[in-house]
């Protein structure tokens, strides 16, 4: 449903970058959560730029929640919530030349040119801090029930970080890291980040997520499987271009006999040996943990010169992209990612738990 | 919502491997669109077991249609279309042992005991033969408006296709093939196929497809992103356990530069130079072809033992699965991705244009 | 959505008069419920032509069901019944005239002349025997969680049933009835059809429907109020053009003070001592029975020469319906009611309560 | 879904009576309507206590649109307008004890007593202006191509009004006024209003709607018919109790050959002699206006004392409502009602002649 997503549990976005305000409305939460502004914040100053590798735009995100709740609770009718666009340069912004690999061109054929095209308008990256600050919510709730979720730094500009081991003590460690990363890499990647920001240029990335916790049973194939609503949702996010759970990709090159995780029973429990399902069989939890990769293409927001179009006169032209961009976008995304999935976890597990769940 | 996918055109999937019969019903179609019997016919004979690389379990999908023609065309009205299921085997299948990286232990849990085990049941790829039955009606379709959508193997057991060249041209290609690659390796990848069986093993492989003819425009961010929309449906298929579109994970490693699709002006038409994006830009198609990769698993069925468990008894078992299987899917698996493909497509094109848009 | 209804328990409705079958898929059912073969008989002789009011076409309603049921229960996958159709009389159908109040015009609009219209097509309340066969499967799961449905003929032919009054006792009473009436009145309803049927003229009437021991707090407001849902699924029923909850239209004429249902306590339990709204209190139940009368139109397919159009050749005309009809269709539709408001009622506990909630 | 409602064009609502803001969010607008401020200030100003039979209760409905609109004009992204709530009392309000036919005790058991009371929370017609300012935004869609919308009083207290005749014109008058009536009995009204205030008590009515303009063929039946999604959005409103569209349950007492509506073609056109069908024939519409019906039950808030129970301990208590309250609702909800009609036809007209629609 366009900007809405979530079936039990449903999240409906809006706003553009240089409007009045972002924001979205969450339904279907159950009633009695709490409803922390600190977590919130946390969250959103993960998403913020904040290390020399980012954009030197930076917005306070003073968030307001409208509706919804109550002494500090859910009250189990919609919660909106609405951050204030601040600190918009709209003037470094001119419209008709495409910049390659936005969505400026395809905007323009959708909308007729009605778009509101400044700073990338509903396209931007700006519109995920609503999914960054509905996350918080999310995770609160997520934790109640035992689940959490996590993402990592896997690679970036060719340094790449170990993969989760100890998920449940790894998932704790990125959470607080504002740039999340698993092992010493953080002052390589930045290097690699610098380079490209001297070279006009930007990096891709692959981010690793995890979520620890989910009982088997969980997911509402065949076409709600777990991949398959994990992944419209992110794909939904901005950049990212490849989703692959487990070993994904890898599994294409292997037999059988290596790629079929094996059962065992430990302390009454059912566990596989490897995980290379990523925690999924027929698209239905296992009850291991759930392991996503996201490709991360790089910014396409560079300032070198490139040849485009100047589409209202549909004629070629060459764009040098001014403003304030970030070489990478791979760790503001990380936060998103982790916001995404757990509206998902959390709608799914309201579908086969009903709605008081949570809060039981 | 569980076994329904798409919007305006809408597909319910029913059935178990071993039940009376396994069908859909489609809803949303225009009226006045010609329902081509050998068409169908022509698609499920390419997802049918035939190359002796395929299972010796073999089908005549003799498949009926009960609703929604009239004199060979559709009325508008739901489409429900039956494929009786014969030649099973029951006793092939035993209960309680759970066959590794299956469904059996996960639908178990979710449920709890009741759910018809025999040969997959509703995870069978059996069931996938009612896509493809409605695949072919979205084709006639979307042929109609330009559209085509073809898929090749781009690799399997190590032996690697080239890419799509001439899009339209290999689309044709690829479509008329029942083991359909691009090159001249069907050979090669049969013996490795012969190789795996014959060590009692199985292979994945990945799937290239590319979808030709969609106009820029299309496509409903922020969360029915084309990607999204395109990666749910192919997330739903048994065995896809990664899904990448343009040049997907290998963007992680670009810089911007090489990643971003300079666009240009041809004949008045808006193009672009490369096409890494494959064809969406901010979830919304750009005019150039919409190609997608998919990881396909190797079939998790396969002769040799594993360790598992006995999910009823809760304790270590080992398992050795009888019963005839593919070592591997991937070739069957193909017609399926162009089926589900099409649906998106279709329902996508529909949103935009109005129902009647196939026929006018 | 068309031809589905439902969120967590669905619907998809498929078929026309004269085609070769209707049916249904649900979705979304629970593991594990008893699929009781005599009860979707009994429920479906109920809706079959049997009274001599009815039209003498009978179809002897030979379902089958095609999927999701394993050993007599649901597995918890789709399940598909299909009703084959038989005793077709197509030749009694000519195109172009349209009958009267019926959707002959609307559908030829609609579907550009494509549309199936023998025997009314899709919009043939023959329909309506894939709803009465879904019915008594979720009649069943209700039961389980102690919710029971009745309906009976309040009105028809100027002729006045009583009220419900001892509301379990009497829905188990009209449950077990062809000609569902409280009190002792089905003599002179038979007559007033016999009347009308020989006037070549038709009856309406109204239902009343009782759901008895739906626990406060069911219903998801705004939008999915009780009143909402129920209303959407009842009038989708061919013929329904009015729908009243509690004391409905007589409420428009009340005072405040008249119409407020005040509450009290009694063995612990919070009851009112009126049931002016239906049991349902802003969108939601409050554990009073919920009550809803349907107007039911009189049959259009009368015998008297009628004034219209021939749409073909967009040209006043004359008809004379031929063929086999029920002079008041009130009573077979008493069924078809009981059954889409079990559809919703199961969905609505799922929603609140999770999937295996009647399993339980 | 809740708090959304809509296929093609969707709303969703969210906001407490006494809590920061009330609001709502629009998703698949065309891009490029015009956003006329000053008729959305009309028609709140049509839905604010004006007149002497109101409540004393007046907010200025000051909404800000906080995204999807740029120069004046929809972009086709998601348009979000907040009000904020202003001249609360909220010490007015105390919780505990049920306010008969009120949703005190039903809100209570389902969000476990975590709801925000003050003012009637989530269940205010506080929360219907949002809905108002957003049929203003349809409104102006649906009159470029054609369609308009009128409701007027059609009884109240025993006062009747006649019924629409000259539609097209009768809405045009209605749609001016505050207290919309067709005939010379607004004091009348007005007395039998001032008569129930004086007793402590309230008043319902009957409004009657027209929908002047639709197209024959609009409406997806089955589930999907006309009546189903205009009655699904209609008994959203709090306190309507009974829908019914053209003669409603007035076709329960006639005959066929009275209430079929005879088809003749005058200019080209199909018409129908009478419209006892309200313009929707088999869930579609016909060409004819549509024609619609709403029992409003009483304001629930007297100011006389009744009795009901203290939920929170469960025991019999008493009541006497203090706060500002309207004794009859009925001329505000006149506007709520247009809204919600032109919010289910624009979705209805979206989906068959696609986004573009309106703007071509």
């Amino acid at each position: 449903m366009k900007n809405t997503f979530g079936n039990q549990i449903s999240l409906t976005l809006f706003g553009e970058s240089h409007g009045e305000a972002i924001g979205c409305v969450i339904d279907g939460l159950p009633a009695g959560v709490n409803v922390d502004l600190e977590l919130i914040k946390k969250r959103l100053s993960k998403r913020r730029p904040s290390e020399k590798c980012d954009t030197p735009r930076v917005e306070m995100d003073n968030f307001q929640i409208l509706s919804g709740t109550f002494n500090g609770k859910t009250t189990g009718t919609p919660l909106a919530i609405v951050i204030p666009n601040e600190n918009t340069k709209s003037k470094d912004y001119s419209y008709g030349k495409a910049r390659p690999s936005h969505a400026d061109y395809t905007a323009y054929v959708k909308y007729h040119g009605y778009e509101d095209f400044r700073g990338g308008g509903h396209f931007s990256g700006r519109v995920t801090a609503a999914l960054v600050a509905a996350g918080a919510i999310f995770e609160a709730m997520l934790e109640n029930v035992g689940v959490k979720i996590g993402t990592h730094i896997l690679s970036l500009g060719g340094v790449y970080d170990r993969n989760f081991e100890n998920i449940s003590r790894d998932i704790d460690t990125v959470k607080e890291m504002t740039f999340p990363v698993l092992s010493d890499i953080k002052e390589k990647m930045m290097e690699k980040i610098e380079e490209a920001r001297e070279a006009k240029d930007s990096l891709g990335g692959i981010l690793e997520t995890a979520v620890y916790g989910v009982p088997a049973g969980v997911g509402e194939p065949w076409f709600d499987s777990l991949e398959s609503v994990l992944s419209h949702a992110l794909f939904s996010i901005g950049g990212i271009k490849g989703v692959e759970f487990g070993s994904g990709f890898e599994l294409a090159s292997m037999r059988g006999s290596q790629a079929n995780d094996q059962f065992f029973v430990e302390n009454g429990t059912v566990k596989t040996k490897t995980n290379h399902s990523g925690g999924i069989n027929g698209g239905i939890s296992n009850g291991m943990p759930i392991t996503i990769r996201c490709a991360v293409k790089p910014t396409p927001s560079i300032s070198k010169e490139q040849e485009t179009v100047d589409f209202i006169n549909n004629e070629n032209a060459s764009i040098e992209i001014k403003g304030r961009h970030d070489p990478a976008i791979v760790r503001r995304a990380s936060v998103v990612v982790d916001s995404v999935c757990a509206l998902v976890v959390a709608d799914m597990l309201a579908t086969k738990f009903g709605t008081d769940f949570f809060v039981k």
